[in-house]
């Protein structure tokens, strides 16, 4: 049993763009457990965009991250010490344990995870968090009919390949979005979409125009902006959008929608949603995401910085597109 | 009966802003009814800004107002002739026959009015269109429950004052927003919402932050724009919004929501809607409406042109919020 552990706080708030030196590398005594409470070794710490809004001093839709903390984030992890008659030394466990190697809790957050039939770093991804907030999206806000076409931003990201998947399975027309040909390549290919545009590409305009000859019928949003907005003027009417992100904009002053005519023009729906306020339908959602995952039928591709030091700049890089699927961090084997 | 009667045509499309150039006054012979049609004088012309769109040559969520035709309108008037046996000379209806003193039509989308408790020109408002506008987008939109904060851009208007005065009916704060003292004052006194704020004073903003001190729940939105946009800050977790109108952006060639991120910080909803597409709610909405009118419950004020060559000009004043109540033209006596 390790004395120490590493942990990474946050340093300073950004001024615009996040940068390392918002972060610091801390080692920290590992601290007796109190009655009830646990010991949980970290082996996965999931990356993901909100954290980007939690580091602002401004009041979002939670908390903002306290300076000089551990940093906010899902883990999952293993009971390497326990109090708490409900916790066995060997479990596995996910949890809310922040950029660290190990962490303590009351149990109460914690869920147990089993990973017969499913990798233990899925929990953070497709039935997880992420999972969750693609099938919430598609099944809640967008209600997406067989036949219709569905729009996907950031279609190779942890969220956004679930929602294309989904999608499929459910009869639909499943059109991505995503950064560059490689990416776009794998959307298609490995994932199944019906098409992918390049956003980085010069004829991006073109290649939304050819995807979408029959218009769009509902979008699942992550990103916001430019792309965002060309995508509104090609919605067919009563169409649904679930706005999940809005990335472009996390680390500017504003990100306007700049074609909200075509709201009223097109009579659509917009709504945005945090998948932590909807715990009721977890269950239901989660058991339908991990038996597809369990029999192959979704997919995901995980990108894993190596080390804990290696977080800080996965989670810049993450901000910028530059992960590839999932972007988880390796802890504690 | 006459022979011929006054009617105006769209002459040319507006560039940007419309003029009194893009109309035309005509006489014209009253036609020689076949079976089955009905001859009706017009007392009431009713002016909306839905127009405005229909001028411009972009189909939108219907076709574009065609080039030297009669203008679309909704009207009410008397059965003057009739080869229709479901209709006879007298009888009083409400149609769409367009910027004219007189109209021919088979019938099919007529609906006969009974003025014994409304008056005929309150069918072209508060128990007409505008009035089941406004209903459907508090009911069934904004679902507005007793005590939340409900704000209403365009309050003097034809729709937003009969949506202050049904939230008031439900129990709920209602704060209007207007253009000028007097305004604000019929608002406030004669339709009983809790607060004005005059979008044209100079301490707009501070009215705004005055008059919402728990924030915004729901918001029924005529205008868009910069007030539409500090309006945004103040909605709180999971407000409404019923997206029925533009005008801010009717004239000009983008209208953006600049603080589109409030959609997903605060949780919001967003659905632009269209009554015209609701036919199935009208019993049930105008049941209520004719009620509340019938018994004083509902309020509203008129703006008369006195005649069809002052359509245009009145019109173009409905732009710009010149008008004070539901905008009219008198017809035919």
């Amino acid at each position: 049993m390790p004395s120490h552990f590493r942990r990474i706080v946050l340093a300073s708030r950004p001024q615009q763009q996040a940068t390392l030196d918002n972060f610091r590398l801390e080692t920290v005594a590992v601290p007796e457990l109190g009655e009830g409470q646990v010991l949980i070794k970290n082996h996965f710490l999931s990356l993901d965009p909100y954290m980007r809004v939690r580091m602002n001093a401004e009041k979002g839709y939670a908390d903002p991250q306290a300076l000089n903390e551990t940093m906010i984030g899902g883990t999952v992890g293993t009971i390497v010490a326990s109090k708490n008659p409900r916790y066995a030394v060997g479990e596995q466990v996910i949890g809310m344990l922040g950029w660290a190697e190990m962490g303590v809790s009351d149990g109460l957050l914690l869920r147990k995870l089993d990973t017969t039939h499913i990798p233990l770093s899925a929990y953070l991804g497709a039935v997880g968090m992420p999972g969750m907030t693609a099938w919430y999206g598609l099944t809640q806000i967008m209600q997406a009919n067989e036949g219709e076409t569905v729009l996907v931003s950031a279609a190779s990201g942890a969220v956004g390949s679930v929602v294309g998947q989904l999608a499929k399975l459910r009869g639909c027309r499943a059109i991505g979005i995503a950064g560059g040909p490689e990416k776009c390549q794998y959307v298609r290919e490995e994932l199944g979409f019906d098409a992918c545009i390049d956003y980085k590409a010069n004829d991006w305009q073109e290649q939304l125009l050819a995807a979408t000859p029959t218009g769009i019928d509902a979008i699942f949003e992550n990103v916001g902006g430019e792309v965002f907005d060309a995508c509104l003027l090609r919605m067919n009417p009563f169409g649904r959008i679930a706005l999940c992100g809005m990335i472009a904009g996390y680390e500017s002053a504003e990100l306007p929608i700049k074609n909200a005519r075509v709201l009223l023009t097109q009579r659509l729906s917009v709504r945005g949603f945090i998948i932590s306020e909807h715990m009721d339908l977890w269950p239901q959602g989660l058991k339908e995401l991990g038996s597809y995952v369990a029999s192959g039928k979704i997919k995901f591709k995980e990108s894993i910085a190596p080390d804990l030091a290696a977080a800080p700049e996965a989670f810049l890089g993450l901000l910028k597109g530059k992960n590839f699927g999932k972007q988880l961090v390796r802890l504690l084997d």
